[in-house]
């Protein structure tokens, strides 16, 4: 998506470790025009799929996600973050281990908000090694739901994260799909 | 605001310790039909104010703040919280002791987020005993720019948390306001 692509040349900070920082229009700061923008193109991918819910992983996924569960007028849920698994068997969880933070985390959703008869759409901000995606992928169909695909704004493809997913047979629909970073900081998308 | 009110009696459910968990339909899953309606409201309440930014803080204030700042067609900016406080100073920081949880924390904006020239509108989920509206003012008005007021979907209005800001001059305007939570679970509105 042109839009988006020009945004991340425009705003967007590489910093070390190829970490980009999207903070001025994508996580911290949401720029609700944008985020609209992206969420019409994902609602015009994903047509005709009677998604039924919109699922993403807190903090930085909660706008984009709101919003596109807006546009197709179903819900949204996100899931949490939790350092130690969750005690209670109304919960649903998975562990993680974040790219950019290189930590491990439990992601964890309560039961009565995911069901068998839901169609589910994953929307994120960022897609990496996918260890957060394949969470909510795991979540979703653990509680018998059907994953009809994920919305990602900006998939760092160098990582191949996204394409092992695809190869497991889910739908990926990145919006920017970044080739490479190069050592001075230069973006190259797919 | 009944509409909101009604779901609170409906999906609500009142746990130890008059906390009120609303997972269901406005903080881990979003009902986006009512958070539009609610956006909707604050947008009639605070027009004509030159909103030119929405403010709030992760995680569960983020999915209504996004939708309203989508209405009014202006970026939103959420406050990260954090254990301790950050060594940059290119970071607002403000320290919070929440009331549901009883524990303290940083909550923290980057500085290039909010600006002088902003007008900004403050939404959050829950008003209880003021803490974490106290510190959004403050790292609004730290940064230079203007608190237009404040839109809360729940408040406890028998904690004091809101009237106390009230006198200090800020314009609050919360959907719904719970008088009282009896000791059998039953919620009762101003």
């Amino acid at each position: 998506m042109e839009l988006l692509e020009k945004r991340i040349l425009e705003d967007g900070k590489v910093l070390s470790g190829d970490v980009i920082k999207v903070d001025s229009f994508l996580n911290q700061s949401i720029d609700t025009k944008l985020t609209d923008e992206l969420a019409s193109e994902w609602a015009r991918l994903f047509e005709g799929e009677g998604i039924t819910k919109v699922l993403t992983i807190e903090a930085s996924g909660i706008a984009i996600a709101a919003i596109t569960a807006l546009k197709l007028g179903v819900p949204m849920v996100y899931a949490k973050k939790r350092k130690s698994a969750p005690s209670s068997d109304n919960t649903y969880s998975t562990k993680v281990v974040s790219y950019t933070h290189g930590i491990s985390y439990n992601v964890t959703v309560d039961k009565p908000l995911i069901s068998a008869s839901d169609k589910v759409l994953i929307v994120d901000d960022f897609l990496a090694n996918g260890s957060a995606l394949r969470a909510l992928i795991s979540i979703a169909e653990v509680a018998g739901a059907k994953v009809v695909g994920c919305g990602i704004a900006i998939e760092k493809a160098f990582l191949r994260g996204g394409d092992n997913i695809r190869k497991r047979g889910y739908r990926i629909e990145s919006l920017a799909k970044i080739k490479s970073v190069s050592a001075d900081g230069k973006i190259e998308f797919c």
